[in-house]
């Protein structure tokens, strides 16, 4: 376990119309923000996620179209390949009150997504790539 | 987006019987609390919940009866026309283990709340009204 | 309602192949978690969780095969009987993205727990054993 401060705590909105990941990620590079813990819910247009094969070490992509409640997004920041980086799970929402989710994916558009960002100091959160999953864990 | 610091950590259950709306906003009204992230897990007796419609700019009303788990209840208290308002989405478990979820509203009957708030300073979050969305969004 | 400040934040994986809930404990039990806010995210092989039957004053246990996300758990480590004791909520994914879940019990095979702990100090967080629910509560 990597032993962290509280450095400071962003609330607000990303920006609507964009790509939930996209615009998370971006918001940490341009604040340089390396590790974080993160919670969003909102709204959105359409979205996908995975669900991990780790036989062909590949994301099973899912998609739900139309408007859908973010009832939560939660997950991190931390360093890959020297870029900032989110991995998020989501949870959806639809007009029956079904859920459905996953690992979150690009393409999810933002219509509201209130977000916060629990932005962390003192440690490093950095990723490597794990052959034996096939996934990128933090050292 | 907004900056805060962590001002101090609520933890505790909210009353039992009471709605967890409600609850909530009283708690955060009693103590002055603007700015807030919150998490929530318990039981309830009963729940309702919507689904945003964003062409009528209403709630779509589901209702849950019986005795059913908070699996989560996550969001953000700010300040709508000059009130402390609750943000939650809302996910219930059902003895079949089976989930259903949305936007928290009363009545939603607390038999168990275990929350967390985490009070926030330094920025402040007020909600204004949009009309192209029909949301109160943070301004 | 009990008030604390955070003390600090550990975030990293809990140990492949170790049970959840035993591993939570664990860690809190050797950093001397007397009080902490906690919420994961990750991958698991079989999962099992419950839902309160208010009734008998038990948990009716349900069980999920094969490799999930843990779309989430989260929830809080107190005292119960002087130990470290975890509650959690969570939710499971599975390869349709179709989500199940309830209260953590053991036995739950972490592949990957990207775990986040937040560390609180100030006040007590101990459980009491509640006869009219059959549940330890916060006193």
């Amino acid at each position: 376990m990597h032993n962290f401060q509280v450095k400071n705590v962003f609330v607000g909105l990303l920006p609507a119309g964009g790509d939930l990941l996209t615009e998370l990620e971006r918001f940490a590079a341009k604040e340089g923000i390396s590790a974080a813990d993160v919670q969003i819910i909102g709204f959105a247009d359409g979205a996908t996620f995975g669900y991990y094969d780790d036989q062909k070490h590949e994301y099973i992509q899912k998609r739900m179209e139309g408007k859908l409640e973010i009832i939560s997004a939660v997950g991190n920041v931390s360093i890959k390949e020297g870029k900032h980086f989110a991995h998020l799970h989501i949870v959806l929402g639809d007009e029956k009150g079904e859920l459905r989710g996953g690992h979150l994916l690009a393409e999810t558009k933002i219509l509201v997504a209130e977000t916060r960002i629990t932005v962390l100091e003192g440690d490093e959160l950095v990723r490597q790539y794990d052959p034996q999953t096939g996934l990128w864990l933090w050292r």
